[in-house]
């Protein structure tokens, strides 16, 4: 059986010691209720839930998967039961605006119970996720009439929420979309098209379905300048907020996919379906993009979320399980065999693993932090550096999160040896489930196209000059205690390769129009690598006066000297990368491959 | 639908351009009808069968999986047909000894052949493949008579063979197994146990299966010093060679795995089953690596040929697949959208598997010929090098070729997007079955730690030092050159890591037991891109002279530029684990994890 604990010490180490969020929450008028009292006992109750009630409905879910069965989609045994107790429990409204019913949460909050939920169950996770998404979206977008009409049953649970972008022949280039909007004489439109990979497009827990659809009217100018956003309910919604006739939207099928199977992958066919516009005529992707940026921070924790509990569960093993001597002698004589534990080779993965893990959370900490002082800071400067904050980081949280995540449950998967390839143990479906993460929401080489080319190349590297800045102060900070060297000193010397790296970036950009793409994806590693040895160098500083009072700070120490020693160095291999250039890359003709 | 079409003229390149094997099988007696003619031949047979029936049962293998009934297994629709055909072209025997009916082809030729099968059918591939390990280690250690009775039987496909050596608590560490075999009056052993992981433990594709059976006699020593071997036929063989009584081995259950789903991984149970020795008492586990170095080679063909069919139909997408434009302006006005071979990202990904698989199959060509060397060499001197240079290279052709394997599969995914994820498109598949072979036949982990432990500190570097002289000698005979300095150059560079990392090696084991294993993963990877960069090094010298004449040729030279210069850079990492050493991994509590 699997086991999970969340990891609660750790979540307040890095939000009440790391960074001090109480500060920012008192700081902000709307944020005065918010505590630390009240959020540790918050979290406390989102792991009791998580561990007691989603968690043993990961595996079940995972081996019962969803069905469709006459335009009706059934989730596994127990999602139901499961959702109305989330719902009920206020869960899907923890960080919504209370004006529609949320409990109006900072993110510095949700981040947190964000990474229990994907832990025990990515699969459940994404159907309140994508909700909250739809909804946030609107929130901004939205006329008041709509917001007050779909928003306060959207956060209660009682219905939910997709997104649908992607068509069969259109995925990343939403420019070439086909589904066609017109207008009607009462204002709303009709909306014909088929949309796919649309998460929890149909489904059985929620009693409506509020569909965000991208589609284009039928005078749009082509490409993306002409896509507009629509609201679509499955069950149309009476003016006194009851529910009306149903929607002409159906599933097609459902997708049979490699991981996270109790989640409702859906072909959704609008035939003629009513719809009301979100925001502005041919400005859907402004709308669209509030829920993606959204998204991809939670993808991001989703890829956290993973390889916490592989690690956990990998440690648990190597713990247990006995194989083999130490190599200094038997260490356990009156047994068969010494622990895994033991092998250096076993520790390697495991330290690797919780290395990448303990630094993801920082960071996703972090970026929860700038979104929080994007929305609350009351001066609007700081708003606006924390907003381009997140605009830089964002892509970075979503792939790099994942893609360590991924190799991280592939590592924790290696340490059960045989039995990590077995269903039984649990293992292999957190490989196949994290896998999607590094996929879906713009995969992860678009979201390093966006780091390298928007957010790097477009403002000629004013956001990373901002970030270097930070770090230089926080080095600065740390250098009368040379026992901190051992996190300065890589982290200064990761943070001239990012620089090299970025003024290499913008030097080739000048010249040749494939260089950026050719280097995004290395670039975004190297930067992913050095954000990290960032987190580390806060923990370390945290830690650092109370490593005599506990083993939790001098481990902490010992883990950072460890990611800084041993994982850190890839930095090199990343900038050789984005040196190499575009044009041997480009030089191979088409038929060649 | 997938595609797949046998690389031939890549390998051909490699057997006749790069190595030159006919020299090799004209100098040996026993190889005298081997000529490039009949090589050919054989290939294209090979070629045609596994894409025409072979690869098309791969998806229905997949979805179908085998089912146990009643002590029966049943392998999915197909794949008894298709095992006949395959038996009845005398495929199991290709490399077989033609005293035991066996086709005589050396190393050099199944090698090839090998990766065609992995390609299309990996679970298909293991039914012969366990049968032709147990033959071989039969050959070299069973008396005359079980081998006259046993081997034409499992050559010509009649029967098949297995492997039988874990059990539920003893993994990798053989020497705490419990099965035990009790000498009968008639020369036979009864045997007592039960054994888990048990490829093709039973299945209807045979009319017997003989099992090869690790166990322990009563007064055995303890550990790996009391382990013998021994076959155990699922029914007994009369005198005449026909089957006799069923003896007294079942299978117990299945296991539900992430892939390989057509392969059976079988429980089995063995209840005074009647077995013969093989070898001597105590000394099976000898005769166990005969098998085992054999099936090591071949999973890191399995990683190869997995990577070389993922490659394939990510390139064959991202020709037809149109998303977005070039970055240098619309390249197919007419058309919607550009292929997303436009994308630099998206030839990074596929030159990055496409460079992973050249080399490859270049190394496995490579090991083949001395796999060949240490068994026709006329020269005893001329044998013993050989098979040295085989045990040093056998753990990285295991795990350097089935860890970059993996990742090429991953990779080639992930140019899909979302359609890398759906079961249809056939690319989770290729990502979930080479999985195990990073797992199997000793995990990764275990090949690290034999190379770095037995194969370079237990003989004071002598064999890695033997190799670095045949690369100086390589180096030495392209200096006149210049041309060639983008591959001399960069190979020259990592020798010199190579031999900086067995230094480290070899002082840090002086002094701290523990080190070896620290480094060892670290270590293989460094030596498995040293070793890809001479293969690349061999391709380019062959490939220099040609490059005008054809694009193959230039095609191969910058292909092999492109990993020099993106991919081989990643050994300065490798080094810098290596140099961190155990103690900071060994300081860690056991219950810090």
């Amino acid at each position: 059986m699997p086991v999970y604990k969340a990891p609660l010490r750790d979540m307040k180490f890095v939000a009440f010691e790391v960074f001090d969020v109480e500060k920012n929450w008192s700081a902000s008028p709307d944020l005065q209720d918010v505590s630390r009292d009240l959020v540790e006992a918050i979290l406390d109750e989102s792991a009791k839930f998580a561990e007691q009630v989603l968690f043993p409905l990961n595996r079940s879910g995972d081996e019962e998967g969803c069905r469709v069965e006459n335009g009706q989609v059934f989730t596994p045994a127990g999602f139901k039961e499961a959702f109305t107790q989330y719902a009920q429990g206020g869960w899907i409204g923890l960080g919504a605006d209370p004006a529609y019913g949320g409990q109006g949460m900072p993110k510095t909050v949700t981040v947190m119970s964000d990474e229990i939920l994907f832990a025990v169950n990515p699969s459940f996770a994404l159907y309140p996720l994508l909700g909250i998404g739809a909804a946030l979206a609107m929130s901004q977008h939205a006329t008041p009439e709509l917001c007050h009409r779909y928003l306060p049953k959207i956060y209660a649970g009682t219905w939910s929420g997709t997104m649908c972008l992607t068509e069969p022949h259109a995925g990343t280039d939403l420019g070439i979309i086909k589904t066609r909007a017109v207008a009607q004489a009462d204002g709303s439109y009709e909306i014909t098209g088929t949309k796919i990979f649309i998460t929890g497009g149909e489904h059985d827990l929620a009693e409506n379905i509020i569909h965000l659809v991208l589609a284009k009217l039928p005078d749009a100018p082509s490409g993306s300048k002409g896509i507009s956003l629509f609201l679509v309910p499955k069950f149309l919604v009476n003016e006194d907020g009851s529910l009306g006739a149903r929607n002409a939207v159906q599933v097609g099928s459902i997708e049979h996919k490699m991981g996270i199977k109790a989640s409702a992958t859906c072909v959704m066919n609008f035939d003629a379906a009513r719809g009301w516009l979100v925001g502005e005529v041919n400005e859907g992707l402004a709308a669209m993009f509030v829920m993606m940026n959204y998204e991809r921070l939670s993808m991001g924790i989703q890829g956290l979320g993973a390889s916490e509990v592989a690690y956990q569960n990998a440690a648990a093993y190597a713990r247990d399980r006995l194989q083999g001597r130490s190599a200094r002698g038997a260490q356990e004589r009156e047994k068969m065999a010494d622990p895994l534990l033991v092998h250096a080779d076993v520790r390697r993965m495991l330290l690797s693993v919780r290395a990448h893990n303990e630094a993801a959370r920082c960071f996703t900490m972090y970026v929860a932090q700038a979104l929080d002082q994007a929305k609350y800071a009351s001066d609007p400067a700081e708003r606006k550096a924390a907003a381009d904050r997140v605009a830089l980081f964002t892509p970075i949280a979503k792939a790099f999160l994942t893609d360590r995540g991924f190799t991280a449950c592939v590592d924790a998967q290696q340490v059960f040896g045989g039995h990590g390839y077995i269903r039984e143990w649990g293992m292999e479906q957190y490989v196949r489930d994290v896998r999607i993460a590094q996929i879906y929401e713009g995969t992860n080489g678009v979201q390093a196209q966006d780091l390298a080319g928007r957010k790097v190349v477009r403002n000629q590297g004013a956001f990373v000059h901002g970030y270097v800045e930070e770090v230089r102060v926080l080095l600065n900070s740390m250098k009368n205690e040379p026992g901190l060297d051992a996190f300065t000193l890589p982290l200064a010397r990761a943070l001239e390769r990012l620089q090299e790296a970025t003024t290499l970036l913008l030097q080739q950009a000048a010249t040749d129009a494939d260089a950026t793409n050719a280097a995004a994806v290395d670039y975004l590693h190297l930067f992913g690598l050095t954000t990290y040895a960032h987190m580390w160098a806060l923990m370390a500083k945290a830690a650092w006066p109370h490593q005599q009072e506990e083993a939790f700070y001098a481990d902490k120490l010992r883990l950072g000297a460890y990611f800084m020693e041993r994982l850190l160095p890839e930095v090199d291999q990343r900038l050789a990368a984005v040196r190499a250039g575009a044009a041997a890359i480009m030089s191979f003709p088409a038929s060649y491959f």
